[in-house]
C-alpha cells in the first residue's frame, strides 16, 4: 500500500504555535484535508491541493483521506490543538476500524499539537497545575446524562475542569446547565476561566468568580476552564495570574 | 521591573516536537534553569548561563528563576512536556503568591508544549478521543486517599485515565494498588497504554489488556493510558492501533 495519511495538529491560533514536525510536514504536503477554517490558515501554492470541507461532516471527510491514501495520495488530515482531543484522529481511526479489513494497514501517523486547554491555560499562568478532566460539552454523540454524572462526579473528585466546545446557537443549553450544577455545588467565588481564540488577534481572556459566570460569556471559540476548589488567583496591575497549587492535603 | 521569567515546555523527547516559539525563546535565551536532565538536552553556547539543578528542589530552581528576574535577568526556566502540567508552571506561581507583593508584578509567559499524555497518545492512534482525566500518581504532595478517590471516581465516570509519574523506585505501590483497583472495577480486557520515552531513541510502546497488566511495565520514564470501557484496539500487522470512538451512547 503506497498511501498515507498523517494527521497533525496546528496548535493554537498562531502558526509560531505549531511544532517544528508539523511545520515540516505541512510544507512539504502535496494533498491537505481539512474544515474549511482550518484550510485558510494553510499557504496555498502550485503543487498543493487543499480539500476544505464542511465542520458538520467528520466522518465524510476521514473517508475521503482514506481514499486518498488508497490512490497512493500522501494525505494531511489537519486539525486545530491537538487532533486527538476532540477532534479528526478518532474519527478517521473509527472509521478505519469500521471499514473492510484492507484499511486497517494503511500508514497512519499522528503528530500532537498543542491543546487549547494547554493554551489557555498557560495564558493565565498554570490552572492545570493538579490533577484535571477535559470534557467535551457538546450533546452531539453523548446524551447529557452521561455529561452531567461526569461534571458531577469530577467535582466530586475536585478536579479542575476544562469544557471544549461548551456552548453554540444550535446548543445553548449545557453551558447553562452546566453552570447551574456548579451554583448547586461549589462555592460562589469558584473561579472559571473563559479563554476565547488564544493566540490569536480575538484573543479574549477572562477569569470570573462563579457568582459573577453568565452563560453568553461562552461560545464555541471559547475553552473554559474550572478551577477546583484549591485554585488561586494572584491579583495584579496587569492580568491577574490563576492557577492551581500542586498541594492538597 | 526589568527582568522576565519565560517558563517554557520542550515537549517530549524529540526537538522536533518543541513549538517554533519555544525554539526561538531558547535560541535567544541568556540564562536557562532547569532540571538538569532537561539542561542536558540544551545545546551550551558562549553568551548562554545554564543553571543545572536537582529534580526534588523545585521550590528552590523558582526561587533561583525569582531571584534572577528581580536582577534583571530574562531568565527561562524549562520544563519537558508542557509547563503548565504537572511542571515548573505552578511551582513558580506557588511561590510568587507566597513572596513579597513586589514579586506579583514580575513579568512571566508560559509557553505551551505538547504535554506526554498528547504524545503517547499520538503514537497508537486517539485514546484521548473522548473525555478524559490526568492523574499525577505520585503521592509526595497529597494523600493516597485522594488519588485512591479519583482513580474510583474517574471509572465510574468512564473517562479515559492518563497516570502520570505512575511509578518509580522510592514509591512502587501506588500504581500496584492502582491495578487492584482497575481489577476490582473493571472487566480484565480493558486496555491499558504504557509509553515509555515517547518520541526519543530510547521509545518503547506497549498496549496490554487488564489481565495482563504487570505493575513493573511503568516507571518515571512512563505515561500510562488506561482506556475507557468503549476504548478499542484495531489489530494490524503492524503496530496495533488504540483509540476511543468519539460516540457513546
Amino acid at each position: 500500500m503506497k498511501g498515507k495519511i498523517t494527521i497533525v495538529g496546528l496548535g493554537p491560533g498562531n502558526k509560531s504555535m505549531m511544532t517544528q514536525e508539523v511545520v515540516n510536514v505541512i510544507d512539504n504536503a502535496t494533498d491537505i484535508i481539512g474544515y474549511s477554517t482550518y484550510i485558510k490558515r494553510i499557504k496555498p501554492s502550485k503543487n498543493l491541493n487543499l480539500y476544505s470541507s464542511d465542520n458538520r461532516d467528520e466522518p465524510q471527510r476521514a473517508k475521503d483521506a482514506i481514499n486518498l491514501a488508497l490512490e497512493g495520495k500522501n494525505v494531511v488530515v489537519i486539525s486545530s490543538g491537538d487532533p486527538g482531543v476532540f477532534a479528526m484522529a478518532s474519527v478517521v481511526f473509527e472509521t478505519i476500524d469500521n471499514g473492510p479489513d484492507l484499511w486497517h494497514e494503511i500508514d497512519i501517523v499522528v503528530l500532537p499539537g498543542v491543546t487549547a486547554m494547554l493554551a489557555a491555560a498557560a495564558r493565565v499562568g498554570a490552572p492545570l497545575g493538579h490533577d484535571f478532566c477535559a470534557i467535551n460539552l457538546s450533546n452531539n454523540l453523548k446524551p447529557w446524562h452521561l455529561i452531567e454524572k461526569r461534571i458531577r462526579l469530577s467535582i466530586e473528585c475536585d478536579f479542575v475542569i476544562a469544557l471544549y466546545n461548551p456552548r453554540s446557537k444550535s446548543r445553548p443549553n449545557e453551558f447553562r446547565k452546566t453552570l447551574d450544577i456548579l451554583r448547586e455545588t461549589c462555592d460562589d467565588n469558584r473561579y472559571i476561566l473563559f479563554a476565547k481564540s488564544v493566540f490569536s488577534d480575538e484573543e479574549n481572556i477572562n477569569i470570573i468568580q462563579l457568582k459573577n459566570a453568565k452563560e453568553d460569556m461562552a461560545d464555541m471559540q471559547t475553552l473554559v476552564i474550572i478551577g477546583s476548589s484549591l485554585s488561586k488567583v494572584i491579583i495584579r496591575n496587569k492580568q491577574d495570574f490563576f492557577y492551581t497549587p500542586r498541594v492538597s492535603i
